[in-house]
């Protein structure tokens, strides 16, 4: 069996470093639910490229196909996130995304946006990253980013 | 007592069909917390009836009456999930609801469109149903449903 | 160590009374996690001053200050109704924020105008205040308040 480390080098993704929080608040945060498991919430991820935050709205000034890549890249802040906190390995599996797609009126293709950020957490983590999903358009997002996504997942943690 | 599937006969509710995913995500995930229970995340169900997404904006293009009801209908969807996961009658409680509604500029009647689905976990599952609630306005949804409701549940599952 | 009661005495700040549900729900609602602690869902806490919802878009209408204000109101009436179900020296963290902030097209200040909340809950829990964190903007909130916070904590209850 591969591990989600030796799975996104096949995939030749490399994890971003973890982002720091932009405000006050923090990345992470456990919750011991017995059995040597815990909820770990994760902060809503903004998408950005590096130190880049990758802004604009869809689909009139950003393609539903580079937003839903922008959506795979705040997936990949989560894992990045989780890895900084327990490491991947420890994921026993993703309980919930919610993800915004900065959008224009009437556009209502944020599952397809989103399908981005599902698609990766199933490539990394296999039937572990497997996880229920609210796909939500809105009018503003932080520093006009293009997709924000948070999350909450059961990880292992001894 | 009566069960929640006798309340629904009483209430000549037919439960629907659990709608399928509409993406690469499932549309329930358990999370054990000991004691023979669950948290169950429970995917954004958007207004529909059968195969048909109910679209369109409040209160402009859609009355907040028949949202209200679209919102009952989200929340059918979330008893469905539910029941096809782990069975009715192992719900212990609702712990959050988050419901969006597509909403015009300037409309703050979302509290009036979410009693819908509120009003109906009640109905259905007594003081089990109760639940914490967000209600909140968005400019864009999936297909453009007029609502899309999320949730989080304790089931027992010992 | 100061309790948060203390703390808040410190501060100045007198906890609301904890706001009624607007409509058919609860605003908090506790599930077991085991080893005497527990989820606690928090509703969704509109800006509010008293009985008088704080209105307006940011930043428009509302400018950036006083929306941070109305965001650090949303906290406390968080805080007000952990504090009214068990008790605030009961809080063993603050696991999850979501907040919304009534948003002009365009504006991107989401993470400023929540720092209100996120700063008074470590203000007066200390370590135990920190929290992850998702802040969003949106066209349209119940009443056309400024902002709106949900939330999920960790507390004891023995």
């Amino acid at each position: 069996m591969t591990t989600p480390h030796e799975r996104l080098r096949e995939l030749g993704i490399t994890l971003p470093p973890p982002p720091p929080a932009a405000a006050s608040y923090v990345q992470t945060r456990l919750a011991s639910i017995g059995d040597g498991q815990s909820l770990i919430y994760v902060a809503g991820q903004i998408s950005r490229e590096g130190d880049k935050v990758l802004t604009g709205r869809c689909p009139d000034q950003v393609s539903v196909e580079e937003a839903t890549r922008r959506a795979r890249l705040c997936a990949l802040s989560i894992l990045s996130q989780i890895d900084a906190a327990v490491g991947l390995d420890s994921v026993f599996e993703i309980g919930q995304l919610i993800g915004f797609v900065l959008s224009a009126e009437g556009f209502g293709e944020q599952p397809k946006v989103m399908n981005g950020a599902s698609d990766l957490l199933v490539e990394v983590l296999g039937a572990a990253g497997k996880h229920t999903r609210a796909a939500l358009g809105t009018n503003a997002l932080p520093f006009s980013a293009t997709v924000e996504v948070a999350a909450v997942a059961v990880v292992s943690t001894g």
